[in-house]
């Protein structure tokens, strides 16, 4: 593998200065070429050439060439680029519709759209803070009455033996309420697993990730997330957030919802690809805002993980949507509390507020938090990659989703079977303290008066457990137990990160970190003579969480203003960042970060922000998609109609070009189509009869475009008959007539930079006469890959 | 004005359908068109025509169109564009070399250059900080000195009688301190005045301001805001630190310095806009974390003032560098402070830590704030509008050196002789507690064991004033003492900026702020009987100050971030954003920002994050710059050098065509070459002399391009015989082969999202040939311009 940079390099050399003294033009208009080329030679491990026998009659080939690379075998890793995903157009589809539209528009026109895009943030932000505080009020109620019944359960055995029958109560309660959240997972929505925000990675990033953003995955997503932290498994609900945050944007943005066949009428501008990821992005960082308290980690979330071009505007409308989710899970919450009004602790999980004065740290403790960040890396690489030997474990064998239910409620009733023999065999008992925040302290075999330590850790959720390590006074746990929760959380958490549950890692990452955070503050207290100085196990378990969660994720910058929004104190801004430099460098040594891996996993056509560094090498000749299927400007239905029935090309762009008419001269790009323009017209008939002009080409309106979006349907489903198959369509109003292009010798990184920075769908690659060469996709351009061993080239398969 | 609109847009659609039909090529090698275009009627206010009339033998008209729009008097006011600004390129040069050199570089090629990335942004950071070490020990140690000399000498004359002499003794200290910083600044380097943020917000925009990162200019600012600071100005020394950071960046990043002449013949791979730009970033960023402890800050303002291109790994470094620099501020303050180690008080200014308990806020406070909001707001619109005057008077009235000095020091001398009757006349005693914060408390007429509470105000450096508002216990000041304050510092500071001075705007605003929230606090707490919750003062002396400080400068996101972690507390985030928002809305309403206002005088072409919302009705063909000089792939020197002599054009860059050999078919584009790398080659007689190749071309470096930049030598500095005249230069292995090219149906937003995305400086406007019809420089798409009444178009001048 080590040399497949080379070989990409050597065969696009030589095909560069083949190619440079004729530069033929691969197509023009009627006549298909017959050029077909193989990019590398036959040797390499991985078969990146293209098509090498064209069938003659089919031979229109495309921007998503779905012959290329055929695998024996389809092996799940992550050097597969899969066919399966389609992308997200972020570029206008700038046709004269859309023109006139916006010149007809008024500049109050446009202030009123602006404020409708205000309302439409607010909304957001108010749904997303409603659904986390439904979300925390039931847990923390079910959890409640969980806990309670356990308790008097193994209080009432504790005096009289017999605790294997509250062994079982535990386990059997939580497999059972783990089930309910597995099922509705497994069987009516799987997108819900996990804690989607590699969905929403890849959404933003311009990936179509089927049924990401349905109503129907929204309901599973809270329903399971509940269950999950509720079963006393090792998730967290903020992750979940996020994916539930971006629903709700999508969803309020279209002012109408497919699922429940409701159209208010409402924002019907917004009904397209960009307009919808702004508020997708506001959505998510409103996720953010409501699930850590953190209204500007969620903003630079939301920038971290999705857009590349930044909009003032849409920065601060993002702002607004975090803003206005924290403010309404606050009140809510400060309501169910008791305390209405008081709005200074927001956020679900709170890390409770660090005191500044005795969370002072000292530039000899720097080096310390360092080597806590190489420790947080190490683990986290550690955790990564147990996972993802898992997860090929998970693809390859437990794919039904009986099993993978029943794989839910085995983990289930493995952490309370493990979490009660922890607490068993603990013999750590401390007082009950007057400041003692324990909800469900246990006795067990303690003296009266004293509760057991271990139980603070596992009887409970995990927020609590959290908030317990970093505030709990030194003294509170013994080295052994931390020890002892350290190894087996971490297991616990590893091996149900990927169940078919929603649930996310951030906790659970958060309380390993800092169990064994608080254990190296102990450590360190009990080598050095002078005490006093190290006297805050909490600030080491804090420091010891971010290096955790900042090893497993690999987020930087909103993960800092996280963590800091979080324990509400700008005092250890300092100290995080380090750490969590420190983690990902040590982490990214060994495997990527967790989210990384499960969209590698998922085989998408991920966009980085930048080429591979040493991909100059290839030039749009190489990289592109061709020849293309081109469409007349006044096209035969049947053309069309047969190009889209075309199942094994499936192309969803097509380049338009006109020929002078009488002629020879090869013909010109003059615009872009897409599939679902194409349907669209189909479906309403849009058609010329020549000759007899009988049949007027029906006026259409963007209208009839946004009604169809986003579920246009399939071809099949449109019926054209004979008659209407010789009819004409004339495009002219409806392709977009100013595509990018590129000339084909455009290297591969600055095709890249144009593309990602204006998120297209297509790029079209033209010759210096302007004709049609070639088009470049996001396939195109994500089969590069910087490896430990250079450039590499991925695999594209028909997953 | 109100029909400018509607003007362009009718005449763009004649023009639109009247050139719809012939489409003829405007140029085509060899032979000039003749067209001339006027796009506005007659009568209107703005001559925004093109050439009207053409001389015949130049009319090889360019990018950067002089002639056009030549007013009578060119008035100094926003409505106009100035020519005399260039641009940068922050699109990469993919010639032949650069791709050459890319190609030959290995991974660890790019690994090595990644990790000299993070050392620079390192170093940048840590020189930085040690500036701002340097800024606050010199002010702070100055400032000492000459409080205590006025302190004494008033403690004198306040026994004896005849204070006069101490105010003449304030007011002669003030104004001859002063004016050392005004005349260093006047008189060696303007482009040293007021904070430098505008320059560099344009710097990262992508206009270049002479001189504006420059070691000279360094020198000048850094001893000027000291002057400033110690001569008691109503100036902050932050404001100057980001103009300050950015410079370092600049000379550190290119591992030279033209000034010292000096060149460590390293980092020359960074010697190119773009990545220059980038270290900008950092080093801006890196001010602003220096400045007010504020890393996240930091980052957040060089994203929100200059990059539109998000990228991960940028963000990162920048984020390094803020951090090393508040951390190198840190630690040698701690020093000095002498309390080593203590890294927990970041920032040259400190706002005091807000305690949690009795910072909390209630839901009934926010409409209060938000009306503080508001109030904020128009008192900024005022003091922008106020200085917008005073700055149009001082453009026309103050621009000579001494002028300008003389300003500055009358001004200084104003300052102390109003501080000093303020403090003369107020009889706001108040006991000196123990735990009083003042460093030079005045006890002039109040009783003994009391001291002065104006001159607590006054008599201070801003910095301290301000935290002195903040956190002094309630009671400490009475509401007159605090109106009058107010009254007569919002004057002084609105006075103050625009001066001949370094100095900056965020301090003294922060002041006003806080004494008219402190005053609302008080206010709030008397008309109310319960008391006891408006006990706080400095709560709302915090949000008063965010609120005047955000209805000035209109920053959002970035400053709540800034507010936020200068105060080291999170609770008020959320009231803070609001606040800042309600500023922005209201003092929108009226005028722009302090900045924008200074940019739009000095008729910079600062582009915007997006085209006006309602300029769909024009296209690439309306804003072009037509018709272009063209040169041949192998040029004749002498055309060259004509070209590039030629003052009344002074073209920067060219599209490179080339002919079919023997045909008559017009000729394509197929490159585009700047004037500097023009230059270059013409400096080392790249040339080929014609039929006898005796003379063969030169094989240039990449390197010969690096050393010439920045400072590229004029055209009339280079020889060229009468005999070089005849020979060619082939321009092949120079040009950029694959410039980005739009149609030119293209409409104004989009050519402005793909030029403003990808940082261009021109782009190639072509037909459906291949051919160059036009080009568009930012100069074309900055004229557009929203006010008030839909969209104007800006006068171009040469001024």
């Amino acid at each position: 593998m080590a040399n497949i940079a080379k070989k990409v390099s050597w065969s696009s050399r030589a095909e560069e200065s083949g190619a440079a003294g004729e530069r033929t033009p691969l197509f023009n208009g009627s006549e298909q070429p017959r050029l077909s080329r193989q990019l590398s030679g036959g040797g390499s491990v991985f078969q990146i050439g293209r098509l090498s026998t064209v069938d003659l009659e089919e031979e229109i080939t495309s921007d998503e060439d779905s012959l290329r690379g055929r695998p024996k075998e389809i092996p799940h890793n992550e050097k597969l680029l899969s066919l399966k995903y389609e992308s997200l157009d972020y570029d206008n589809i700038e046709n004269q519709l859309f023109l006139e539209e916006e010149r007809r528009m008024s500049y109050m026109g446009f202030r009123c759209l602006e404020i409708s895009r205000w309302v439409v943030c607010g909304l957001i932000g108010f749904l997303t803070g409603l659904i986390a505080c439904f979300i925390d009020i039931a847990v923390e109620e079910l959890a409640g009455i969980k806990y309670r019944v356990v308790k008097q359960n193994i209080e009432k055995f504790t005096e009289v033996g017999g605790l294997s029958i509250s062994l079982i109560l535990w386990a059997v309660l939580n497999a059972s309420i783990v089930m309910l959240g597995a099922i509705i997972v497994a069987f009516f929505e799987p997108i819900a697993a996990g804690s989607g925000i590699p969905q929403i990675k890849c959404y933003l990033n311009g990936v179509k990730i089927p049924r990401v953003v349905r109503l129907k995955t929204l309901v599973v997503k809270v329903c399971g997330v509940i269950c999950s932290v509720v079963g006393g498994l090792a998730v967290g609900k903020e992750g979940p957030m996020i994916h539930s945050g971006a629903v709700v944007a999508a969803g309020v943005s279209q002012g109408r919802s497919t699922s429940l066949k409701r159209d208010f009428k409402i924002f019907e501008y917004f009904r397209r690809d960009t307009e919808k990821r702004d508020f997708v992005s506001a959505g998510a960082a409103a996720g953010v805002s409501a699930a850590f308290g953190a209204p500007v980690g969620g903003v630079l979330f939301a920038l971290e993980e999705g857009a590349s071009f930044w909009n003032q505007m849409l920065t601060w409308r993002i702002f607004f949507a975090s803003m206005i989710s924290t403010f309404t899970l606050n009140f809510f919450l400060s309501i169910y509390h008791k305390n209405p009004g008081d709005l200074s602790n927001p956020g679900l999980i709170n890390f409770g507020r660090f005191e500044s004065d005795s969370g002072a740290y000292n530039l000899y403790e720097i080096p310390l938090f360092i080597a806590m960040g190489a420790i947080g890396g190490l683990l986290g690489a550690l955790f990564n990659v147990l996972n993802y030997w898992l997860t090929i474990f998970r693809i390859r064998y437990v794919h039904r989703p009986c099993l993978q239910v029943m794989e839910a409620m085995l983990v289930a009733a493995v952490t309370a079977t493990v979490s009660f023999t922890m607490i068993y065999f603990s013999n750590d008992c401390q007082p009950l303290g007057p400041e003692h925040n324990e909800e469900y302290p246990l006795q067990l075999f303690c003296a009266d008066g004293e509760y057991n330590s271990m139980a603070t850790a596992f009887f409970n959720t995990p927020e609590r457990s959290v908030r317990s390590l970093f505030h709990n006074q030194p003294g509170t746990y013994n080295p052994l137990t931390l020890g002892l929760f350290t190894l087996t959380y971490f297991f616990l958490a590893c091996w149900t990160y990927g169940l078919a549950v929603s649930a996310g890692v951030f906790i659970p990452s958060l309380l390993i970190g800092a169990a064994w955070g608080r254990l190296f503050g102990i450590l360190l207290a009990s080598i050095t003579s002078n005490g006093s100085i190290w006297a805050d196990p909490g600030k080491y378990a804090l420091i010891g969480a971010a290096a955790q969660l900042g090893g497993i994720v690999r987020m930087t910058l909103s993960l800092t203003v996280i963590m800091v929004e979080a324990t509400g104190n700008v005092t250890y801004g300092l100290p995080i960042m380090l750490v969590l430099m420190t983690a990902k460098i040590v982490g990214d040594y060994f495997v990527e970060g967790l989210y990384d891996i499960h969209i590698k996993l998922q085989s998408v056509p991920f966009l980085h922000l930048e080429a591979p560094a040493t991909s100059h090498w290839l030039t749009a000749r190489e990289v592109m998609g061709s020849p293309v299927t081109c469409l007349n400007r006044i096209e035969k239905v049947g053309t069309i109609v047969d190009i889209l029935s075309n199942t094994s090309t499936n192309h969803n762009g097509f380049p338009v070009v006109v020929q002078v008419t009488g002629s020879d001269e090869p013909a010109k790009l003059c615009g872009l189509i897409l599939r679902s323009q194409l349907i669209v017209l189909l479906k309403h008939k849009v058609f010329v009869e020549l000759a007899r002009s009988r049949l007027t080409q029906r006026k259409l309106q963007l209208k009839d475009f946004r009604d169809a979006y986003p579920r246009f349907p399939p071809i099949q489903s449109i019926h054209v008959s004979q008659d209407e198959r010789e009819c004409m369509m004339d495009l002219t109003e409806f392709m977009n007539a100013t595509p990018y292009t590129v000339p084909q010798e455009t290297s591969l990184p600055r095709v890249f930079k144009l593309f990602r920075a204006l998120g297209l769908r297509h790029l079209v690659v033209v010759d210096d006469e302007n004709r049609v060469v070639g088009l470049v996709t996001r396939k195109d351009l994500a089969r590069y890959h910087l490896g430990k061993h250079g450039l590499e080239e991925l695999q594209v398969a028909q997953t």
